[in-house]
Order: C-alpha cells, then sequence, then structure tokens
C-alpha cells in the first residue's frame, strides 16, 4: 500500500525524500512531510545508513511502497527530547496498545515498522516517530556512530536470547556488515569466536579485534560449534550453520530470506538443534557500548551521499566493494 | 553398507529375520543370529512394532541394508536382566564411549541406531543389544504396551526439552501415531491441548481423552499457540506450526524429512521463533507412564501379522486405514 493518509503538509512544509513507489526507487523534491500522530515527534533527520533490507525492500521484500531507510540519528523537534540528538527503535506500536505490547513493544500486532512496513522511514529531511521509541544520543556518540545504533542493537538481541559464556565457541556465520556487528559483540562474552566468510578482504577487519576467522573455502565444516549464528540471509549460510553446530547446540538465525527456498532441515533434528529467530534489539545497550568505545563500526563506512543522490546510495550499497553506505541529510 | 559382519552364527543358531537389502524388503529364513559383543546381549524379540521410519527406510532414507525394526518388547538372554522382559534405547554406543558419551548417549559421535543406522534391527527372532540400553518391562506393563515404549520415549522428550506449563496452549500438528502419544503426554501438563489433524476419523480417538481437536480444513490458523509441535513429517505441517505459534513461542519439529524441500522459514525471525529438534527420549519415563495408566496406547493397534509374514505389515502400516502394525515373533 502507498501511505498516501502520512503526506499531509505540516504548516505547508514539503521535505525531500527517497520513495520506493510501484518497484521505483526516486527522490521526491516536495514530499509533503508526514504529520505526527498524537504519540509521535518529528525528528529532524542528520544522517541515515543504508541496510541489506533496504536492497531487498526495493526489490519486492514486504510490498513496502513510502519512504525507504530505518537506520538513523536525528534531532527531536519536539516532545521530551526536544532538541537532543536521538536514535530510534524501528517497531512502532499504535496509539491503543495491544496485548502483546506491554511485555513486548517489538512483536506488537498492530506495529508498523519504520520505512518497512506501514510507516515512512528516515531518508527524508524528517520522519515521524513515536516519542517512546526514542533514546537520547549522549555525547560522546558521533553521528557516524549513532547511525549503527538499530543494527548494533539487533546484534545484541542474540544476547538477550541466547546467554553466550566464556567456555563457548561460537561461530558467526557471514563476513558482511552485521557479521562485523554479531561478532564484536560475543567476543564481548566469549573468547572463541570464528567468523566464517567468503571473501577474504572483508575477513582482515575482524583480525584487529582478536577474532578468528576462517575463509569458506578452507573449511572442513565439522560439528564443533555450541553457539553459531547465520547473518548470510543465504540457503547456504543456513545449511552450513546446521551443520556445523554440535548436538543440541544453537542456531541463531539472524537474517530473513525474502521468498521460499529449498533446504535440508533434517540435522534440527538428528542432533536436537535449536534454531532461534532474532530480529530487533535494544537500542539503549547498544548505545552504552558505542559509549564505552567497546564496539568498533566507523571502518564499515565506505561512501558517504547527499540525500539529493539517495538513489546511488542504495545501488552503491549493492556493489561488492561496498559495506556500509551513509546518507548525510542535514 | 550391509551388515555382514554381524551376520555370523551364535552356536550354529540361524533364525527367521525382515531384511533390507537393495531397497527390497524380505524375509531370510536362515539369517545368521547377530554375534553379541562384548558390551551387548543378544534378546529374544517378542513383538515389534512398525514406524514411520521403517516406511522410510524402505524408501531409501539412510541408505540402510540390514534387519529393519526398533520398537520391540523382549527377553534378555544374558546379562543383568537375563530372563527379564526389556525394552531398548535405539542409539548404541560402542565399547569405547565418545567424549560426548557421559553427558549425553543419544548424541555419540560413534553410535549406531537400531534397525536404522549400522545395526542390526528388531523384526527378527534376535537382536543384539548393548546392555546399558536394556529397561526391564514391570509385570504391569503388558507386551502390547511395552512395544510403544520407544516412540512414547520420544514424545516424552518433549517435556525434557521443553517446559510445557499449566497455563499454556499447546497445538500438536498431525493426528497419526506419534501425534496420539505426544498430545496425552502434553496434556498431562496443560489442559489447553489442541490437536490439528486432517482426517476426522482419527481426530475422535482424541476426544476420550478430553484433548481439543481441530479438522485442518476449518481452521483459520491464528497465531495463538504458546508451544506447537509438529509431528506431520510434512512442508505443510511445519509451515503451519510457524504461522500458528505466538510471537517468541516455541516450535517442536519432531519429524524428519527424507529430502530437501522448499519452505518459506521467514516466521521464524519475524516473530522471534524457537525451533527445536526433537529425537529419542527416556524409556523409563515413558515405561513409569505405561505402569501408571496414565498413557493409552492399544487402541492405535489396528493389526497384528506373524514375523513370516512381516513384509506384509510394512505394506499394511503405509495403507491409510491403519495405525500401528504388530509383528508378533514368539
Amino acid at each position: 500500500m502507498f501511505l498516501t493518509g502520512q503526506f499531509i503538509s505540516v504548516k505547508g512544509l514539503e521535505m525531500r525524500a527517497l520513495v520506493l513507489e510501484q518497484g521505483q526507487v526516486q527522490i521526491w523534491e516536495d514530499c509533503p512531510a508526514p504529520q505526527p500522530e498524537k504519540h509521535e515527534v518529528l525528528v529532524k533527520v542528520l544522517k541515515a545508513g543504508v541496510c541489506e533490507t533496504d536492497l531487498q525492500l526495493a526489490r519486492g521484500y514486504m510490498n513496502f511502497s513510502g519512504i525507504l531507510g530505518h537506520e538513523f540519528v536525528g534531532v527531536a523537534e519536539s516532545g521530551r527530547y526536544a532538541g537532543q540528538r536521538v536514535v530510534a527503535d524501528i517497531n512502532c506500536c499504535a496509539a491503543e496498545p495491544c496485548q502483546a505490547c506491554p511485555q513486548n513493544r517489538h512483536h506488537c500486532a498492530r506495529r508498523s515498522v519504520l520505512g518497512i512496513f506501514n510507516h515512512h522511514g528516515a531518508f527524508a529531511e524528517f520522519v515521524a516517530v513515536p516519542e517512546d521509541n526514542l533514546t537520547p544520543v549522549p555525547d560522546c556518540v558521533s553521528d557516524d556512530q549513532a547511525v549503527f545504533v538499530e543494527p548494533l542493537a539487533a546484534a545484541f538481541e542474540i544476547l538477550e536470547q541466547v546467554a553466550i559464556k566464556p567456555e563457548h565457541r561460537v561461530a558467526v556465520v557471514g563476513d558482511g556488515r552485521l557479521g562485523y556487528l554479531i561478532a564484536q559483540v560475543c567476543h564481548m562474552k566469549c573468547p572463541e569466536v570464528t567468523v566464517i566468510g567468503k571473501h577474504s578482504e572483508k575477513l582482515q577487519r575482524f583480525t584487529q579485534h582478536q577474532i578468528k576467522t576462517q575463509l569458506l573455502q578452507d573449511f572442513s565444516g565439522q560439528l564443533e560449534f555450541d553457539v553459531t549464528i547465520d547473518c548470510t540471509g543465504s540457503v547456504g549460510g543456513l545449511e552450513l550453520s546446521l551443520r556445523i553446530t554440535r548436538p543440541r547446540g544453537r542456531v541463531v538465525l539472524k537474517t530473513t530470506v525474502a521468498s521460499r527456498y529449498e533446504i535440508d532441515l533434517s540435522p534440527i533434528v538428528i542432533n536436537e538443534l535449536q534454531v532461534i529467530g532474532s530480529r530487533c534489539g535494544p537500542m539503549p545497550r547498544a548505545l552504552a557500548a558505542l559509549a564505552d568505545s567497546r564496539i568498533e563500526v566507523e571502518s564499515l563506512i565506505t561512501a558517504r551521499v547527499p540525500l539529493e543522490q539517495a538513489g546511488q546510495a542504495i545501488q552503491l550499497a549493492s556493489q561488492p566493494g561496498h559495506s556500509k553506505v551513509l546518507i548525510e541529510i542535514a
């Protein structure tokens, strides 16, 4: 659906935004700014990051139409954080919460999701966000770092779900942007973290953190890991993860694949594995880790593009040489 | 592989057995009896049951050749249970245990599995079993009941893995033999158990236990179950299970499918589900439940066939009208 209902001008405000409509991604120069609902505030966007999910949305995932973008830092225009830099949880509950909300706002049955489902995103000058979703950014965290809070929170979600212990052997399958964050988060809990990936140049950046790496092509793939995290978004990544996890071990599935695909799930039964789906996580915990310099993110940035060229940012992010592409807005 | 090494006559003993060889299932009248290794005892088989896995093995699963059969009751010929009726855990560790064995014999890296992998099974007059795998059968448990101890233990494995609580809503997807055992086991822990199946005549047998039933054709399939157990062995069963489980709920995958298949796993990530593979379980716990008459199994028996016609038993068990087919041996 196209969220025309939200394209109502606030005090006649028009803005620049990157809009996905009918499979086409393009800059609108005169997009009406979003109209915040009663429980929402308007946030002036400073910087945003292009995520793998944005690329999938552009290819048709979730059948989304509207303004893209869900990784960002901005300044609240009103409300209790007015004038402060903020980041936002992307899961937006309606003004009237559902039964699940008190325990679990990420799984609200009536939620919209910033830039992904039923809610305009942050590749724009302004975005409307429920006030409860905001977390203020401390001064010691830069704008560049703050853009990574959303995906870093998703990495921290793993620690909320799985008690990783110092004696565990952990595998991270996938050497991309998310793998880089996840490997560092797991490495805070145990020294034996091995990243398995296809790209020797991407694997090099893990070694500065004393994280082990293994080129997939050279990997024998024995049953040896207590916890394996698949962040490849590919069938092959999940099949490998199932194959290298010890009996009764845990496999965290961190990435969705847009379509049905063919897979052999028998290792789950034969080895009594636990497969744990994992999505969004705690923003304050991610911010705290950045504030304490416990997680490095800036080396992931490979390009910076102004908002008026944001369409190119999407193309750049899907090219092999690129990692995180930032869209600079204000 | 064909286990010719075990076809060595004991004191010239030959026996009748149902052998799967090169995709053919047939009775051998003069099969050499198995030669027990040092840690094994010979068990004289009284009765055995045909399981869905036997049907899959006959179709090529696990590439097994040898004597079929892993659900049985017999009389130990020697060892500490000599002369007593016994049932057997099907996971056979080698004489020299592996590193995993002390905690977890079901996942021994060097295990063979009775009638399934590298070990002759129980559709025969005698079967060789590690002495540690045997559990004696109390007098109050009949031979017919004792044949069900192995699949019932597999049902009890769910309670070892998932703490089912009185307030939980549990769904059992699949109205077959295993579903009947699993539903009763779950119903011991909570009143809200719903069996979802395709066959109205099979669903009727659950009502005697005050277990709710739902014909799949009439089922709206909302997100409402805390724990869902898939025992269909089908892709459709697992997809339904993923779809009807509440966010952060648990899906127990109880049945293997022999091949790769196409599936949409995105609900695992979006709803942060836990998918838990579940295989063999605790024999003593299953025996105790039968001894206390807490689980009913005999109504599942739809045919009895003598060993010399055991080939027909396999055929019968794959026909729609049949549930558990027993092979009567001694």
